[in-house]
């Protein structure tokens, strides 16, 4: 049976740290195929793991495995997470990571990963990737069943990050910028299900941007625009240029949108 | 049947971009090799992507499939092409990104891609490469007919760059830097064939470096020198240092080459 | 047969150089898995090379053969070495970039690569990663027989580094920082074999650090300690901090350790 066992971490790409990982896997488990999803995450960045995880996983196919490791809490007493929904595995530390999956997914089953007959031998206290999450993963896509690693556990024992949601008063949203794409692309957390009409605009630090545009192309380059983005949520972009470094926001900058009866 | 599918694109690696892409692969065709050629494409900058290409694609087996998304057009009614040449498939939308390939190969068919039936189900207007291009590539790597995915169109109606050619009256050639690798080599567009001499002279801003040396060694560490680099044509670099940084080049920059009769 | 074939080289990512060689083995030999272990070597650092293969290659599967190209002497005499361990395959440059095997791994043979045969049919004189080691690693793992690659060679004749060991002197060892990792962690080259007692003290630069602690949260946020690392070395780090950022340290500083009877 193919599967899948991908990648989430904060390991970057100058370490050989998703190479071993990498080179674990393979050593137990050879007919499989690994996806790096991102290893660019910020360094002990949970909130931005969470979202990225949660953005991204259901392009993937079934039975999918997703070793998530940003893990500020590594040789700790911080739980370790073997999660199953309907149609995926997640396997993570007990920080939070999991928030947007929980949030979206039914939960079948949630194991703490507490086996060591399924790890290496020898276990680091600042590497639990290596160690215990990659053969972990290994083994559950070789076929062990996921009850092997550890004790069930209760879904509402486990950390949840408390995420900012958009605030609708009447014609108006606040809400606010939870992801920056390299290109500059301001990613809100307003999804398009709250846009009942296109005709609105938008304040954010000192700008003000009216409408909803269709693409990048509606507007000339170099100008800002908004847009429904790939991620199905609001975002404000500039057409050919870096929207985050044109208007100086970062992660967090609140957004004021109002909707308009006439233009 | 074994198939690679290669991915060249400008999404860099902080982001989930090329790892969703991937998910949508493996999703619809399993049987496959995804190699990733480069995603460091300086954002939107289709002139580089189709250097990049043209100068890596003979080194794949055949029936590679090429899917090249540096796509500053995305969502706007720029055409998305299906392109075969006598060993290979390229994807890509229709900006340039192929006319490094146009240049080089002879075209047996193209297509525009339009059969929706071969896409995700939700289409954005700001990612195509993982709705459109990466599940058009993976039903084509399952066996998928080309004719299947849109009208065939003209070799001629497909958008093309302007490529600088080098300028050659009697014993000099007026060439441009068109790559610059991490090492810091510049890369010029005057191939090997030009060369009819190594007695030859360069000036490059204020610089100027006389003779054609084989390989990086022959000269002293941090010393200037030409020589045809791996790509098969000139190249300027430094032996174990930056020369792009050294002499302050960039892109563009003009090339003055000059044949002697003696030394 | 399963085989890995992993990359470790300087290329970085902004060029299709690593993406070039994995199209070049694919092209000889398909039933493989290529692993990046890492591409972000420091552009000719071969000391860094050595200790990042050094301490990841035991985690890869018998038979991994891995391909390492750091090469300043690219295109000059320098000889390309294929070397194989009891459990692994090794393909350099002859350089230095294996010293860390040699020291840790009994050699069963070593082979100088000459037989043409198995390279690209043009070579040149910048890029023998594509050329030459790729298509050798390729052939190797199609099960060609490493005497076929060219004439066995003595291990004594082989380029070696010489790496700083740690001084130890009654009470004191004088070590240095080998490695600084993404997260700002500094490894030593103390092994933990060398550390006959967690009362310990430790000077860098200005700084005093006591005692040695079992994980990054055993200290507050933004508080340096030291620990045992994945590496099995002594590690001087910050919890959930740039340690090597805060302390303005790089790969080379003297650390000056001390025993101590009482705290």
């Amino acid at each position: 049976m193919f599967k899948i066992i991908s990648l989430l971490t904060d390991f970057g790409q100058r370490d050989p740290y998703a190479g071993v990982m990498k080179g674990v896997i393979y050593n137990i488990c050879n007919n499989i195929q690994i996806v790096d999803l991102c290893h660019e995450i910020n360094p002990q960045d949970v909130f931005k793991a969470s979202w990225v995880l949660s953005s991204s996983y259901k392009y993937f196919s079934e039975d999918t495995i997703f070793v998530c490791i940003v893990d500020p809490g590594v040789g700790s007493e911080r739980k370790k997470l073997l999660l199953k929904t309907d149609k995926y595995y997640f396997i993570a530390p007990d920080n939070g990571l999991l928030t947007g999956i929980l949030n979206e997914q039914s939960v079948k089953k949630i194991v703490s990963i507490e086996n060591e007959k399924y790890w290496l031998k020898e276990i680091s206290s600042t590497f639990h990737g290596r160690d215990i999450f990659a053969p972990v993963a290994a083994h559950l896509a070789s076929g062990i069943n996921m009850e092997e690693f550890g004790p069930e556990i209760d879904k509402d024992s486990i950390v949840k990050l408390k995420l900012n949601l958009p605030e609708i008063t009447g014609k108006t949203i606040i809400g606010e910028v939870v992801y920056i794409d390299q290109f500059g692309n301001l990613i809100t957390n307003i999804p398009v299900s709250q846009l009942k009409s296109k005709k609105l605009q938008i304040k954010i630090k000192e700008s003000l941007i009216k409408g909803l545009k269709e693409s990048y192309n509606s507007v000339k380059p170099d100008e800002i625009l908004t847009l429904i983005g790939s991620y199905g949520n609001l975002e404000i972009s500039c057409n050919c240029g870096n929207c985050s470094e044109i208007l100086d926001i970062k992660v967090g900058e609140k957004i004021f949108l109002e909707f308009l009866d006439d233009f």
